[in-house]
């Protein structure tokens, strides 16, 4: 389980979509949703799209790995696809904020590894979110506060990149991948083969 | 600082000497013995050769990270000069069996990363430590029986690689050094860099 979150503008999205089509063997988790469907989403690829008294059912369930309200409308990560993905030995990229992360955490134990993108400087932070859409100085102002708090659990993460640029940023995010799959308690089989040498524990 | 063990013949000396080449802010950490000089050493840099009196003094004044006796002879890793390297920011790799492994592990605290790193198969080992030097079987052996025995404690260390092909394990163990500098506890200026941010800690 693999997370990735950052404050909106440090170029997350982009990381992730480079990330998804390099690796077959890593699938994004697909949220599941009370807002309406805009335009042009799809349901299951987007989110999946529950009305609000099949969302209660599922928190009342334990069917989320995590879930929160944003304003009117509920988002949760549902359990099933996600642990399905992880037997099948794939590794599973998740896109939420550090409260998602926080309850992934609880319900993932040792098998979460986290990463907090951050921009290059508050200058072009803010350059990036007024490019986004020309939105007029409050609006922007706004959404710099939030990506401000945002960015304050950065170390509540494993990792930290620096997003400056992006190849550099997949490629260490790739290193990152590669090394957590290294790591002793995830060679899953590694007793068995091990116990072929003679050396098993 | 970056330990590499292996048992004999796993292709450790390859790796290590293929990730120096490649990163020069990577530096080989250089043992002291009590052994005498070979033809062709270097002096400081294939070991620092001392004498019992001296090898006993450094031991006393607790100038060695890890040292053992192998048969009549002392090796140790002065302390002086990993110290100096780290303090220039470089990392330092360490090329020593488990016992040393556990001693610097105790001397690091939470800067070691340490991987170990295993031949493809039993009979893959057997293999290369016969072509090393064709020599008896009862050699061969013996060797086979230290390497079972390092090899148990492949489970003391955070990552394994399994050596099957050696431009392979030396992009894996790139990728375990790449990701580990961005560990959020060695990102250090961290804090001056995020309090820019208004988001310190």
């Amino acid at each position: 389980m693999l997370v990735l979150s950052s404050p909106s503008g440090a170029g997350k999205s982009t990381i992730s979509r480079a990330l998804l089509e390099k690796h077959p063997d890593l699938t994004m988790s697909v949220s599941a949703t009370t807002r309406p469907m805009r335009p042009g989403e799809v349901e299951g690829k987007d989110y999946y799209f529950i009305d609000n008294a099949k969302f209660e059912d599922m928190v009342a369930d334990g069917d989320f790995l995590e879930h929160a309200q944003v304003f009117d409308n509920y988002y949760g990560t549902p359990r099933p696809p996600v642990v399905k993905a992880l037997e099948q030995g794939k590794d599973v990229l998740f896109d939420v904020d550090w409260q998602g992360t926080q309850q992934l955490r609880q319900n993932a134990r040792d098998d979460l590894v986290s990463i907090f993108i951050l921009p290059p400087s508050v200058e072009e932070l803010e350059r990036r979110l007024y490019t986004r859409g020309q939105d007029p100085e409050d609006v922007v102002k706004k959404r710099m506060a939030k990506a401000t708090s945002e960015m304050s659990h950065w170390a509540e993460y494993d990792y930290i990149i620096i997003n400056e640029a992006i190849e550099h940023s997949v490629r260490e995010t790739e290193a990152i991948l590669s090394a957590e799959r290294l790591k002793l308690m995830r060679r899953v089989g590694m007793s068995e083969w091990l116990r072929g040498m003679g050396v098993g524990q």
